[in-house]
């Protein structure tokens, strides 16, 4: 069911700091912010050969990575990300399996424009997941 | 310098029951455990199109991911894997921009048999990062 994974994010609490580390100390392909405001995130993509990285900063009072900011003042691995095919029928085999997902359970549209729904992570071996539509 | 995302360490509590989860609920590609008795885990490789998750769970007294699964008893994501072509240029690279090595400082050879380091999570928004040469 799973494909590809889509990407890996990382909270940090320096947004400019960590897009300077990984575009000079790492070497990689940084791309521009991103405001999100719909997701309550400033975004950063790095673009590795093979999947990416998304660096995540709060964006406004509501964010939803600020108390995992609190938590971890360091910053942290936040989720990954999983594509799939067809979501709806991703959720419902998950569901059929005893896996929670989050929110209302109903897809919403992500920081790419993609359907996508949020696992919890006591089902998941104590990791957030995503699934993204693609 | 960083290349791809070679793969993605998920320390978990019950590797059968994750392998499983994987393999049935995900319908990942799934590869039967492999001891690593040098690195002290036992390891379970699911194979994505684009990159690996490694599923970890302790080895013997001393594996290194004991604490972590102590103070996480749900699991977690452990550690991610980027690729480099030299690992003594990266390393030195990462050394004169201030970033801790761990360990002693020269490579080992990794549960994929190719020289790998480990960099300190605080110098990486709090992530644990594996370089490893290939």
């Amino acid at each position: 069911m799973i494909g590809r994974l889509n990407h890996v994010a990382i909270a940090v609490p320096d947004l400019a700091a960590a897009a300077a580390q990984y575009r000079g100390t790492l070497g990689a392909t940084v791309r521009d912010p991103q405001d999100e405001p719909d997701h309550g995130v400033t975004v950063v993509f790095i673009e590795l050969p093979n999947t990416k990285i998304e660096l995540l900063h709060p964006l406004g009072p509501d964010s939803p990575i600020r108390s995992f900011l609190d938590k971890n003042p360091s910053g942290g691995i936040h989720h990954i990300c999983y594509e799939v095919e067809d979501i709806l029928a991703a959720r419902d085999r998950l569901k059929a399996d005893g896996a929670r997902v989050l929110g209302t359970g109903e897809p919403k549209i992500g920081a790419h424009g993609k359907p996508v729904l949020f696992l919890h992570p006591k089902d998941f071996n104590g990791c957030l997941v995503e699934l993204e539509q693609v």
